[in-house]
């Protein structure tokens, strides 16, 4: 056989769904992938936990394996492509196969949250790829994006709706006036949210992919429980009341911005003008928008999860990373990301507008006593609502604001003063507001 | 000097608005750039028509030259960058360079639609890269995505929002109940549309980005002239009006739809239900949503046109080209683009639903005989709205449909009975409708 014909093999590390779509997917194409790479994919060994347990039928089972040395050990092997999940061991077995001068190619989101710069330079050192559309993003191809078409540019801000769950609950919310926690209820009945959802709705699971994002787009080494995050659960029905009464609708975001003076990330739930970019996403699907210098906007808007989106991710990633191989030209897409030393800005020191709830008690002076709490902190009130309940409901009155462009730390110290003062019922509520 | 340091020498041909916007790139990024690439990126002369033209201040004047011979005699140069539009000198200018295996970043959206293939096929000859993010939707990545991201899949179906001149039109007649004239007028007055506009409110430059697209996501070979093409200038104030009562915005969309007997292409103004994801793009900005078989959906929005963003998709071209020259590995981009065999089918074969309307006088009996012409040609009706003008106004009834889905042809057949019909006050309208 000519080198020419000799296929790329490929150690396959986790068979579970989305490793059943890439092997779905390898079979599918086989003609027109071998054409694009100029040599036929092969998959060479798969690394499973159980061998007894049921896989796609394409799948021929006389690979599977629970060795791992099985794979490692073969010479034969090109190309890893990781989709167990996890840190523990896909770190190891990652770290071996570029040892080994593999390329890799990873869906895991944990792990390059946690590792990925380590990850970028030991591939670096050794020569060979490490790839991870499939990280973040499902199938949305925002890292190809960041690190090759807007290689040329420079990115200022990149907002992203990056959780599917959260995202649908707060749809659902602001579309039926439904409480979060029937919302949550909803989710979990039609399969979006977890049984325990503590890593979506916290906003969690958000910001392991701002981690991954942010080292793409500005090379940024984000150590872990560095991100100031909310989640959704903050949120209550009423809040998407008055923000459509303000002109906004309330989305998680991840947000990331470059000032003069380092990087600026936080994910939390955020007022959004009614006409901005990615108000109109809807449900559980998740958008990413970049702004560059000279790019300007820049959407991607698709499915953030799922099995079949993530296989397209990775699998666009094994053919890139196979072809380099194959002209010997791997290592390539790699050097395309480039890890800097990039400081991370506190909360405290964020500029923003925010939308301020405070349930009172209905005595005369209480909407004094707030604005001076705020004023006394350099905060400038741009509109406010006093919303009176019903006669004899017993509820508390709502004072809902809007502040101009104000310091967090300002607004934090006078949120503090107010939380003493005695005319509150309930939790003060702020939230955050961006303006496109 | 080492091979390790010897730039990437460029030859630039032309140098309007985007080749300055190239040139100014080159110079912000040239530290970052180079480390990319693996060698800096060196501009060794520049193809002008004139020597005395103001030209960014980036610029090095003393590279300038109008004989076209002093770059292909040049054996430095390792790339040609193209943005002088237009298909001739360019196309041999192109030829010329591939001939000297030299790769390409080509910025040319007429060239690219019109010869294309031919131009792909000679780079895959010559072994070198072409590349064109540029020729198509400005700095929206569509190009990387699809021969890229996409590699992995199918796609099934593209729409597009692909001309910003007429989504601007329709977005103004939308929001204000404006006449065509007068957004048009709005449009020139504001530079967003030229003072011969006919390229862009007849349809034909979104039929030439469709032919692109449909190159790259299908490997299609679209001649000249051979996608059924309608623009905006067919779109009345009242189509807003009826659009808009039945939960539909009219955009103008370039589709691309494949099916078992091959592919359906076409431009025209269209009704988008109000909720789905290219109905919010609105004004300038472009958007082309993809559908993948196993991708799902994914919507890449962005600046349609516009010098920098287009520089910034030129260069994110010349980082990747230049970069695979430096390690030995031109063509490697090229290949990702496989002309295929590829059938394209008739409009009159296309199944879509049809909004219709029809300015009648207001007798007994009309309904029934248009009713009655679209039930013979066995296309049914779904809603009829029937507006009687204000009494005395001396403005014909508008009598408004929504079908169910029918066939092109049949329909054509139907408007053909009822056009011969008396009771007609003006032309006839037909809008077809795609439902996400």
């Amino acid at each position: 056989m000519s080198e020419a014909e000799r296929a790329v093999r490929i150690g396959l590390l986790g068979c579970g769904t989305v490793g059943g779509g890439v092997v779905q997917l390898l079979r599918a194409n086989a003609a027109s992938f071998a054409e694009r790479v100029g040599a036929p994919l092969e998959i060479a060994r798969v690394l499973v936990k159980s061998l007894a347990k049921d896989r796609v039928p394409e799948l021929d089972r006389g690979l599977l394996t629970t060795s791992a040395d099985e794979l490692f050990d073969d010479p034969s092997i090109d190309v890893f492509v990781e989709v167990m999940g996890g840190v523990s061991p896909a770190q190891a077995y990652l770290e071996r196969a570029i040892d080994r001068r593999c390329s890799v190619v990873t869906a895991n989101k944990m792990l390059l949250a946690l590792h990925g710069p380590e990850l970028i330079l030991r591939a670096l050192r050794s020569g060979v790829d490490l790839a991870f559309e499939g990280s973040v993003g499902g199938g949305i191809p925002v890292v190809r994006v960041l690190r090759d078409a807007c290689a040329s540019d420079r990115i200022k801000r990149l907002t992203g709706i990056v959780n599917g769950t959260s995202n649908y609950i707060l749809t659902a919310m602001s579309q039926t006036g439904m409480s979060f926690a029937d919302a949550l209820k909803d989710a979990q009945a039609k399969g979006y949210a977890e049984a325990d959802p503590a890593l979506d709705i916290g906003g969690h699971d958000a910001a392991h992919k701002l981690a991954i994002l942010a080292l793409i787009a500005f090379g940024a080494r984000v150590p872990d429980g560095s991100i100031p995050t909310e989640g959704v659960d903050r949120v209550a029905a009423i809040d998407h009341q008055f923000a459509a009464r303000f002109g906004f609708v309330i989305k998680h975001l991840a947000i990331a911005r470059r000032t003069g003076d380092g990087l600026e990330l936080r994910v939390h739930p955020t007022l959004l003008p009614r006409g901005s970019n990615l108000a109109h996403v809807d449900g559980v699907l998740n958008s990413i928008a970049l702004e560059g210098e000279a790019l300007g906007p820049c959407i991607l808007t698709g499915r953030g999860a799922g099995d079949m989106p993530t296989a397209v991710s990775v699998v666009s990633d094994l053919l890139d990373v196979a072809r380099a191989r194959r002209v010997g030209a791997a290592g390539l897409l790699t050097r395309g990301v480039r890890i800097a030393p990039c400081p991370l800005l506190s909360l405290a020191d964020v500029t923003t507008r925010y939308y301020l709830r405070f349930a009172v008690n209905d005595r005369p002076g209480v909407l004094a006593r707030i604005a001076k709490a705020l004023g006394d902190a350099n905060v400038s009130i741009e509109q406010v609502v006093q919303e009176r309940p019903a006669e004899g409901s017993g509820a508390p009155v709502q004072v809902v604001m809007l502040t101009h462009d104000a310091v967090e730390r300002n607004v934090q110290w006078a949120m503090g003063e107010i939380r003493q003062q005695d005319f509150l019922e309930g939790e003060t509520q702020l939230i955050r507001v961006e303006d496109a």
